[in-house]
C-alpha cells in the first residue's frame, strides 16, 4: 500500500475539486492511501466516502501570493507544510498539491530534502510532441524555472534526473536527451552552455543528441531538453502564451466572422477539438521537483478534478517504477567512485 | 537624395527577389539612390532599369554557413564588407542585406562601427501585437540575439536605442518600456535583471511600466521590451516555432478530416488569412542593429520582393526621422554630463 500527502487546501478550486480528484483515483487504484492535510470542517464536507481517506486537520494555509521561504518558516501548520513533513517523517511516499507553487517548491527542498549528490533539484515537466506524423507524443523538459541562476553542473544532472523520469514514467528505453541553446551548431551558446554540451558529449552513459533551439521545443527531437531554469522557464511561457494567442485569433476571427465564420467553425470542430486535447497536455499531469528524495508533484491552480487524478496516477507510476530510488543509487554510487560534478 | 548600399548577393533568391525589391522601393521613392554590391553579371542580368541603381562589382561572397568574424576579415571584396565599408566611408547612408546573419552584424560593428557611449548594439525587431481589441499593431523587441552574454549597462541603454526607434520609426510619443523577466513583480529575476530593473526604474527619462513575462510578450503592454540577447532569442524563438506548430497542426487536422473539415476551411479561409498576416508581420520589415552609427539592416534569409521594398521602406523611415542621431547626441550628452553605464 503506497500512501500520497495531499495538500487538500491548495488551488483555485481547493478542497472540493481537489477531494473529487483523490476520490475519483482512490476508485482507480486500490492500492493508493491518501492522507489529506486541511481545514476539517471544509474537507470533510466534500469527502463522500472515507475509504483509504485519512484527513489530518491544518489550521493554517499558505496563500497563492505569500514569499515561499517565510511562509514554510512561519506557517507550521499550514497543509502544505504538514504534508511534507509527513513525507520526511516516512509517514508517506510523496507530496502532491495545487497550491502557490514557490512554496511547494521550497517545502520540497527544506522539508522532504534533496538526494545525496544532487546540488539543485530540477522542476520538470512533461511537455506534449503536436506533431501527428510522429508516434512520440511528449518529452520531459527541465528545469522550468525552480532555479533563476544555474552552474553547469547543476544541468548536468538534470540530464541524469530527466533520463531516469523518461525511461521509468515514459517507458522510453534509451531517451534522447538535448540541450536548449541558442542555435544546433556545438559551438553555440554562451560559456555555461558550452560547457554542459561538452560535458552531455562527454558522458558515456548518456545518448546525448546535441542542441536543440526554442523554436524546436515541442517538435519530437528528443526525449529529454535539458534547460537552465532561467532559459526553461522563458521559453516555455513563450510557447504557452503564444499557443494561447493564436487560438484566441481564430476566436476573435469566427466571433467577429458572421455567419459564414460560425458554419465553418461547426465544420473544423473536430480538428480544433483535437488540437486544444493535444496542446493541453501539458496543463495535464503535473510539475515533479526533480532531485528530491520523494515525488513532489505541484499541479496547476486551476486543476479540476480529472487534472488531480491524472496527476496521481503520475505519482503512482513513479513510486511502481521507483524512479526515485534509482536516482538515489546512481548519484550515491557516483559520489563513491568519482566525483565529476564537484569540479566546477 | 538619400543613398543605401545593398547587399545583392545575400539571402535564399539573390539577386533576383532582392534586385526586383530594390526596384520596386525606387519607383515608390524618388528620393532613394541605391548602391548595390555584387557579381556584375549576375546582378546586371536581374536590372530591369537602371535609374538611380549603380552597380559596384564585387568578386567574393560570404556564405550561409561560414563563421562570420573570420569570413568578414578574409572576404574583403565580398558584396558585404563592401556595402558596410561604402557606409563607413560615407558612400552610402545605410546598409541593407538578406545574407548571413552573423557576417551582417559583425560587419555592423567592426566596419560600421558603434555609436560613442554604446557598448553594445541590440538586434531590434518590431513584432505585433495580435490582440484586435487593442488599436497598437507591433513593438519594439531587443536584444534579439546580437550578444549572448550581457552587462546591466547593455539592458539599459537597449531601453534608450528601443525608445528612440519607437519614437522615430513607429511614431509613439512616449514609449511604454517593458523589461522582460520571469515574473511581473519587481523583485523578480536573477541578479541581472534585477539590477536592470532599479535603473530601468530610476531613469527619469524613461516611460518604464516594469517587467513582462514571456507569456505575454505579444500582449501589447509596452512598446518597447527589453530584453538581453540570449533570453530575448528564446523567447523570440519559440513564439515563432510555436505560431508554427499549431497552424501546422490545423493544416494537418484539415487534410485529414476529409470533406468536411476541407468545407470548414473554404469557410474559415478570410479568418486563418487575417491570422497568417497578423502573424507574418514579424517576418516583414528587418531587424536592425541599433546603437551603429548608421542604419544596419538585416531581412530575413527567404526574403522576397516584398519584404526587401518594405524593409527599405523602413531604412527611409529611420534616415527620414534622423534616429539615429538622436541617439548620438543623447550618448554623446551623456558622456560629458556623466556616465553612469561606467559604473558597473
Amino acid at each position: 500500500m503506497m500512501k500520497i500527502a495531499v495538500d487538500a487546501m491548495g488551488g483555485d478550486h481547493a478542497p472540493q475539486e481537489i477531494i473529487k480528484g483523490v476520490e475519483a483515483a482512490r476508485d482507480q487504484y486500490p492500492d493508493i492511501e491518501f492522507l489529506l492535510f486541511g481545514d476539517e470542517q471544509q474537507v470533510t464536507a466534500e469527502i463522500k466516502n472515507h475509504e483509504r481517506l485519512q484527513l489530518i486537520p491544518t489550521t493554517e494555509m499558505i496563500e497563492m501570493g505569500e514569499e515561499p521561504v517565510r511562509a514554510i518558516r512561519k506557517k507550521k501548520d499550514s497543509s502544505i507544510v504538514r504534508a511534507a513533513t509527513a513525507v520526511k517523517e516516512h509517514q508517506a511516499d510523496a507530496f502532491f498539491s495545487a497550491g502557490n507553487t514557490g512554496a511547494v517548491l521550497a517545502a520540497g527542498l527544506l522539508i522532504v530534502g534533496r538526494i545525496k549528490g544532487i546540488d539543485r533539484p530540477g522542476l520538470t515537466s512533461v511537455l506534449p510532441v503536436p506533431n501527428p506524423e510522429l508516434a512520440q507524443s511528449n518529452f520531459v523538459y527541465l528545469d522550468t524555472g525552480a532555479n533563476a541562476e544555474s552552474k553547469t553542473k547543476n544541468l548536468f544532472e538534470y540530464a541524469y534526473l530527466g533520463k531516469f523520469y523518461a525511461q521509468q514514467v515514459l517507458g522510453v528505453k534509451e531517451p534522447r536527451i538535448g540541450l536548449l541553446n541558442n542555435g544546433e551548431e556545438e559551438d553555440k551558446g554562451d560559456r555555461l552552455h558550452k560547457e554542459v554540451w561538452q560535458q552531455l558529449n562527454d558522458a558515456t552513459d548518456l545518448n546525448f543528441i546535441g542542441n536543440i533551439e526554442s523554436g524546436a521545443l515541442l517538435s519530437g527531437k528528443a526525449d529529454v531538453i535539458v534547460t537552465d531554469g532561467w532559459t526553461g522557464n522563458a521559453a516555455l511561457k513563450a510557447t504557452e502564451g503564444t499557443a494561447k494567442t493564436v487560438l484566441k485569433l481564430i476566436k476573435h476571427g469566427i466571433l467577429h466572422g458572421g455567419l459564414r465564420a460560425k458554419l465553418g467553425y461547426l465544420l473544423l470542430k473536430p480538428v480544433f477539438n483535437q488540437i486544444a486535447n493535444v496542446m493541453g497536455t501539458s496543463t495535464y499531469g503535473g510539475a515533479v521537483l526533480l532531485g528530491l528524495k520523494a515525488p513532489v508533484v505541484k499541479t496547476h491552480g486551476a486543476s479540476k478534478a480529472d487534472a488531480v487524478a491524472n496527476t496521481i496516477s503520475q505519482i503512482k507510476t513513479m513510486i511502481d517504477t521507483n524512479v526515485i530510488q534509482q536516482t538515489v543509487d546512481y548519484f550515491g554510487h557516483q559520489e563513491l567512485v568519482d566525483n565529476p560534478t564537484e569540479n566546477d
